[in-house]
């Protein structure tokens, strides 16, 4: 089965398009529009000569015949989409997204199967009910006027959620990751879970998926799947519905019927998925696999580099308790950072307190070369309080400091180990704001991602971690070779 | 002990004060002209004649005999540090705060007891060593030009990391709330943990205590005493060494020899405090004291109100995986919901979704209403989206939206419990920080916090609950008649 046409569509249909504002047609039209959608759109109602300046049909099957529909989006009131998509499939519509609420989730029993009876025997397929649909950043399909397309990125999202879908967009880019696509599935009672994750493994601009889960209709044939894929591309999925209280939202939200997470959990792990609970965890662990994707840890050494004590106890206590240690360094690596830095205020073991000396690049960038080549270190954990560069700033006259940072981490790194930026917030003043987002941005730029605290650090790495050792055991020949293994 | 000239120095004096700007003695003296120190200020050098504008003294025991000296701030070498000590108590210095460091931290054993020598018999009082000192927003004592006094508040911190002092005041104003007083101890040679605890609970205007401890030399007396302050004032306190290397990293930052974690932990904990391990859970934790001390919840019971099915499904396992309860709403909570919400894309059950219509502040007003007047319910969580308000507001032309919707939650809420709002972030567009920050405030005027997780705000509830469970069983008198209890 052919999914680009759902994921990239060329033409769309929207059934229920209006010039009346307060309709969800209305907002999705005003939001494809807004975001420039690169395809051709045709609006569907039949009270409607024109509708937001485009010429409107009454009826699907009005639109000319050499036009092939590729995704047919659906607002119409439930109880009328079954003739709706009645019409989709007489028209030859490839896709049909239905976005209408009101099916299995609020307990229908009738509507669900009445729409799977229409489509039976055609070659129609059906997306949801009660989703938002398909954001693809190549065609610049969005979603409403409130979420700008800002960027494309490698991830694509498989999600039973809308409003989660949304969310993962936002945070990705404010973590600092776009997203390739995004598929809003609903009540899934056609397209199955399974069915895009295939095609989002076989999709090349694809480089990792993520996913919202509350249930899996098809849950052998799911982690057969899976099993396929991870060695090839990363799998993050968020998986919802956890306790008896969030089954039951679930059924309310998608009709869905979740079963034991903890089996779910321990399955997808043993296909090598990487599961999380909430959205942070997710948006974090992506951000982690796309900047260290070629630098996966092994082990679970971590040197941390500071400046200030009781943050360096409190870091360190953070790693210790997570199962992870800031592990004791070679003692030619101690000698070798004794030569360069000063002997007052600077404690020369891990974790490196350096104290003021912490914010002369030239310095920090030799402090990360002797750690990053340390037999003994598989990761370096870098604090920075950001806030004090713009003091810095002022008095040293640098021009840009993110870009003379990231100049000299990426001359001095070992590009076989992560280094990753733990940047404590300091967004107070719109000044610092603005410093935080330019240094945030620079240190993306080559490959060094940041997280506020060590504790999402931590636990990013430690799933970082558990996929290398999947990949390791089940497909070592995916991945670079680690130049870290000729030190 | 009375430690006001401690904490609200009147005249301070800086030996080893310089003109030379890489020098501590120059960053201190350049901080407190820039924060505009309240009091009268002393350098003293031989070297200078004038010091930053000020005339320089070359011995502190120079300065003219009629000047009652509150607070000397020592930056020189520790081998030197002795030698002032002794020129404090000549001069009848009230307190020296000793910043220098090279002492047990690094190993040293002779300096430390040097120091005690020389103040036997005297009244000067130690801070230190190793220690930045005192950060009084009431006396505008600031630390570094850096760091400018935004705002005074209720909360004092005791902590043995300057670091860690500096990261609380930033991470506290982003937060939503300021301090009065910052306290960095060091080594704590003289001057205990213990009494500073007792100084601030005789404070006034200090109504929150926290703390950041790597150690409690005087262990018994601490917990003894801290029985006694939390009845009156909360006590948070952040205690780090809790793992073998993190206690080595303590011994390495202030020489403190950090004992066994859980039984700090517990024996606080049977004394009223409230113990936790990073800095963000301290800053989630006093931000849910300061704003919600007069309605502390019993009970463990949590009303869900957001915008969208997944994001609830997700708020409802971080509720029940952590011990609370997403409750069943009483009957008649229910009817009143049904007749004023509209029955398409709503849920009337808990988590209450409302879809588009939570972004009408009229109707989430009397859902709040309703809500916190159900004796099944004892905290709300208002998950709201804030970077969706920028589209309400140019489409429904509304002027501050954070004003209004403050307006109408304050009209609509039980005062006697609490309505905590998670906000996702949403601060990749400047213009949507901008928006945030100015919601996060309004709500802040009327004693509504923010999380953006689920999971922080469950973890701060659990701490106050916690707390409330403590108070009701020492001290019911002292807590304000809960209104609730009359329903």
């Amino acid at each position: 089965m052919d999914f680009e046409a759902l994921i990239n569509p060329k033409v769309c249909a929207i059934i229920g398009a209006s010039n009346n504002p307060t309709t969800e047609g209305y907002r999705f039209l005003e939001g494809w529009l807004a975001n420039e959608y690169r395809g051709k759109i045709y609006p569907v109602n039949p009270k409607y000569h024109e509708i937001l300046g485009l010429p409107a049909y009454s009826d699907i099957r009005e639109i000319p015949a050499e036009v092939t529909i590729d995704y047919a989006l659906i607002a119409v009131p439930a109880e009328k989409v079954p003739l709706e998509v009645q019409k989709c499939v007489e028209r030859g519509v490839k896709f049909a997204v239905i976005f209408s609420s009101g099916f299995s989730e609020v307990g229908d029993k009738h509507l669900e199967p009445e729409i799977l009876k229409r489509v039976k025997g055609s070659k129609l397929r059906i997306l949801g009910p009660n989703c938002i649909g398909v954001y693809s950043t190549e065609m610049k399909l969005g979603y409403f006027k409130d979420q700008p397309i800002i960027g494309e990125g490698p991830v694509s999202f498989i999600s039973q959620s809308g409003g989660i879908t949304r969310n993962f967009i936002w945070t990705g880019f404010s973590r600092g990751f776009h997203v390739r696509a995004g598929v809003s599935i609903g009540n899934t009672i056609d397209i199955s879970v399974s069915e895009l994750f295939e095609a989002f493994a076989h999709d090349p601009k694809t480089h990792i998926i993520a996913a919202y889960l509350e249930s899996v209709k098809e849950g052998h044939q799911f982690f057969e799947l899976l099993k396929t894929i991870t060695p090839q591309k990363p799998v993050a999925i968020m998986k919802c519905g956890r306790t008896p209280k969030g089954k039951v939202a679930a059924q309310s939200h998608t009709g869905a019927i979740a079963g034991s997470y903890e089996i779910f959990a321990s399955m997808a792990k043993q296909a090598g998925g990487i599961v999380v609970e909430t959205l942070e965890e997710l948006t974090d662990v992506i951000l982690g696999l796309k900047t260290l994707r070629d630098c996966l840890p092994f082990g679970k050494n971590i040197a941390i580099i500071n400046t200030g004590g009781g943050i360096a106890v409190e870091m360190t206590d953070v790693c210790e308790s997570n199962g992870f240690s800031v592990a004791d360094l070679e003692d030619s690596t101690k000698a070798s950072l004794e030569k360069i830095l000063p002997s007052v205020n600077v404690i020369i073991k891990n974790p490196v307190d350096l104290g003021a000396v912490g914010f002369n690049p030239e310095l920090l960038g030799k402090v990360i070369q002797f750690l990053s080549r340390d037999p003994n270190i598989d990761s370096i954990f870098l604090l920075q309080e950001v806030e004090r560069f713009q003091v810095l700033n002022k008095r040293f006259q640098m021009g840009d400091i993110g870009k003379m940072y990231a100049e000299v981490f990426q001359k001095a790194r070992n590009p076989a180990k992560p280094i990753i930026a733990i940047l404590p917030r300091a967004w107070e003043l719109l000044e610092n704001f603005t410093i935080y987002r330019n240094y945030v941005e620079d240190l993306l730029k080559i490959g060094i991602p940041n997280y506020p605290t060590t504790a999402r650090a931590i636990f990013t790495l430690k799933k970082l971690v558990q996929y290398r050792t999947f990949l390791k055991t089940h497909s070592e020949t995916h991945l670079k070779k680690r130049k870290s293994e000729n030190f």
